[in-house]
């Protein structure tokens, strides 16, 4: 019966990196595979822009120590990585518009202050310690750790206003949410997931030590050329029937294939948009239902050099002022154009969306200009990418597991349904939502079909 | 153009109350309709099942005072009311499983616990006054209140360990879903929306006074009834392309409809599964990831007759041992049968579920017997319905907001976007996630929509 005759026999959905590694690595291993990609091009939240000439990261860039999977991947595609230029001062901007220049990762706030930020990261360090990332819902506090927001936990532990704000804004900044919308598990969990706080926070020795020659977006473009005809752009898929026997995967203009697996790698509150036939069970379903994404607009602006550079700045910033949160120098690796990157998260990002692109143009180069001075008015190009707004993404950086979801519904992250595998950078328990988690989830998930396969291979063919 | 002749002025997707409401509304109005209709059957999470010649509801089913639009709906349709039975006591199991009749909606427990969970409803009661249900968002603590979630609340505020259980099953019953995963402000909004916690809470006097005549679920029969060929059933949609002009929805088999206007009263995480082109703005996207469906499992078991009452008992019922943590009595008003109902609520819901039928069963009228006696185990007929596993419900009671979402994101709940209006039980800023809800919300979005095409017949029927 054709019916039973696989066209394929692993169909992976959405080509991020994620899909993109398990494609590639399934294949490597004899296995057949198709990806089907909804919009017009790989990457997922990597994209590349040529601006003047460059290539600029309009999503996730930067890689750090830990991150080997991410580092193995761009030795084996040739991408040549370099670090973030991160000589000279820091710049802190005050609500009220103060500006200070720093080194490291926290301000010259009040000594108060200071300490008081200083006892609330080694808190959560110590916390976070405490929780399994492999099971965060079955840590001996995590009914407790679950059940309050990071909001609740900062109005409790921190006691002077000015530490309220700075770990706020290292929210923002860290998960592009509000502290209102972020279990203090999932906090945790997330630290653990990278190593430490400053992990996630600092440039050298952090997540944001180095760069990629090139873009980010070039690991995509290389494993995508791989793929060559097994990639398929503009196949937003819309169903996935599954039973004992295999799969069957239906794109929007009504194409159907076959296969004996599926992996879904796009981000959960998209996953949840694909019908199930059968309906996923109650727990999945009931997961996918409480992760939205984080809210982000990044912007890039171009200049004809990198004229902070010559003032002593590095082109970082953390502002509470707004709406940009945060900066860095994210300038080609000649020097040849100087760029800044800045965010605007969580609710922030929100709010400036309702601007129009004049006006948020003004706005965002208005916020560049006070820290780093009029040259930041006129840049030769800018651009900004509101991730929100992306049909297919719908958010970054990643999922947020807002209270009670990871202790309730954890266990369904990660478990296959029948022949649907789950992947992406919120299945992985080391650097969950960064590029190398996203690396980690394509290799293990491909590891996990090849080894079925290879097992008991009429089990995929029959 | 045939493009721009539409086949109807409205669709309305769901018929649930909302939609059925809407569309018989519409239609009284002169406005043509066509109700869209994913399952085979109208009535959404009310549903009618025949028990030995008695319809039982498997869904919604009671009503009281306040809910004035569905007791003038059911005076409309000729559906008689008749009062739940209180008479007897009611039963209290604590968690080692011992029994308490007591009268009212709090149990006998020990003096202080008694004064702690009057505090604490004092107080939610108070603190609930100061929201407006219309903008929940702008009240003057919104943010400190949106940023907490209940079980905060609930460990910050109630002193006795007695207080603190009792408060978490009365949460499990009221918006079946654990206190981690609601937000204070949600949990207040939702209280005000009645009128009171005892309001929501109560029998006589509160939302559980009243059961109509043949079923809740008789008053979508009726309306579905008189709508005939306007309403198809079994077509789920999976599209709306919406522009200046009008709309077009797209069912799964591919069929689709022109139209002035749609309007999509399902449920928020089964809106966010419809294919919007263009995509919705980003604020009403990423409030649809934010919004899931509490957990309930609802269980029915009737007996030759009421057995309890002679035992001078009510038929309600509240547990801490579980896993069904309330009962109340069903039975038909001219008591030829005894009918006991049970809710399993939150996490025990999906506890629970990962029994085999048999298993649940047997564990469920073990606990009825526990709670009634002997001849609780041995019913006439027993069915179950987990509403989690309903692939075009995924939940009940109603979508619960998580910490951060009404403040952030609450303004885009009910604003149209364009030709798309938002109907539905979580909408009305009356008796929210109720059958009066529903039916409320049914009628403003008829009204608004009624008004605008007389205003303006062009503008829809262009």
């Amino acid at each position: 019966m054709s019916h039973h005759q696989p066209d394929v026999d692993v169909v992976v959905v959405g080509a991020g990196m994620a899909g993109l590694v398990c494609a590639h690595r399934l294949r490597r291993r004899g296995v057949g595979v198709l990806v089907l990609e909804a919009t017009h091009r790989p990457g997922g939240r990597t994209v590349g822009i040529d601006l003047d000439g460059e290539t600029a990261d309009l999503g996730g860039q930067f890689i750090g120590p830990g991150q080997d999977r991410v580092y193995a991947l761009a030795a084996e595609l040739g991408v040549a990585t370099f670090p973030t230029y991160t000589a000279g001062a820091n710049v802190f901007e005050t609500e009220t518009g103060r500006l200070l220049r720093f080194r490291g990762m926290v301000p010259k706030l009040s000594p108060l202050t200071l300490l008081d930020v200083a006892r609330a990261q080694l808190r959560l360090d110590r916390l976070a310690r405490t929780v399994d990332t492999e099971t965060p819902w079955l840590g001996p506090n995590a009914t407790a750790l679950d059940g309050q927001t990071l909001q609740s936990w900062i109005d409790r532990t921190v006691r002077t206003r000015g530490g309220r704000r700075f770990l706020t804004l290292a929210c923002q900044a860290i998960w592009a949410c509000e502290p209102a919308e972020l279990s203090l598990l999932h906090a945790l969990f997330y630290i653990k997931a990278a190593g430490s706080l400053s992990a996630l926070t600092e440039f050298e020795g952090g997540a944001q030590q180095d760069r990629l020659e090139g873009g980010a977006s070039g690991l995509a473009g290389r494993l995508a050329a791989g793929l060559a005809t097994d990639l398929r752009l503009s196949a937003p898929v819309r169903r996935i029937d599954h039973d004992d026997t295999g799969v069957t995967v239906t794109v929007e203009d009504g194409t159907a294939w076959r296969a004996g697996r599926v992996v879904v790698t796009v981000a959960p509150p998209l996953a949840a948009r694909i019908a199930y036939h059968p309906p996923l069970p109650a727990a999945r379903d009931n997961l996918l239902q409480r992760l939205p994404m984080g809210s982000v607009l990044k912007c890039i602006a171009m200049y004809p050099e990198p004229f902070w550079r010559a003032a002593g700045l590095s082109g970082a910033a953390l502002s509470l002022r707004g709406p940009i949160a945060l900066t860095a120098d994210s300038s080609p690796q000649s020097g040849r154009r100087g760029v800044l990157i800045g965010f605007v998260n969580g609710a922030t990002a929100r709010d400036l969306a309702a601007h129009s692109e004049a006006d948020r143009r003004t706005i965002l180069l208005g916020a560049l200009t006070r820290l780093f001075g009029l040259p930041a008015r006129t840049p030769v190009a800018f651009v900004e990418q509101n991730w929100n707004e992306e049909p297919f993404t719908r958010g970054a950086y990643s999922a947020v597991f807002p209270p009670g979801a990871w202790t309730r519904l954890g266990s369904a992250l990660r478990a296959p349904v029948g022949r649907i595998h789950w992947a992406g950078a919120e299945t992985s328990p080391r650097w969950y939502g960064y590029l190398d988690g996203a690396v980690r989830s394509g290799e293990t998930t491909a590891d996990t079909i090849a080894r079925d396969i290879h097992a008991d291979p009429a089990a995929t063919r029959a």
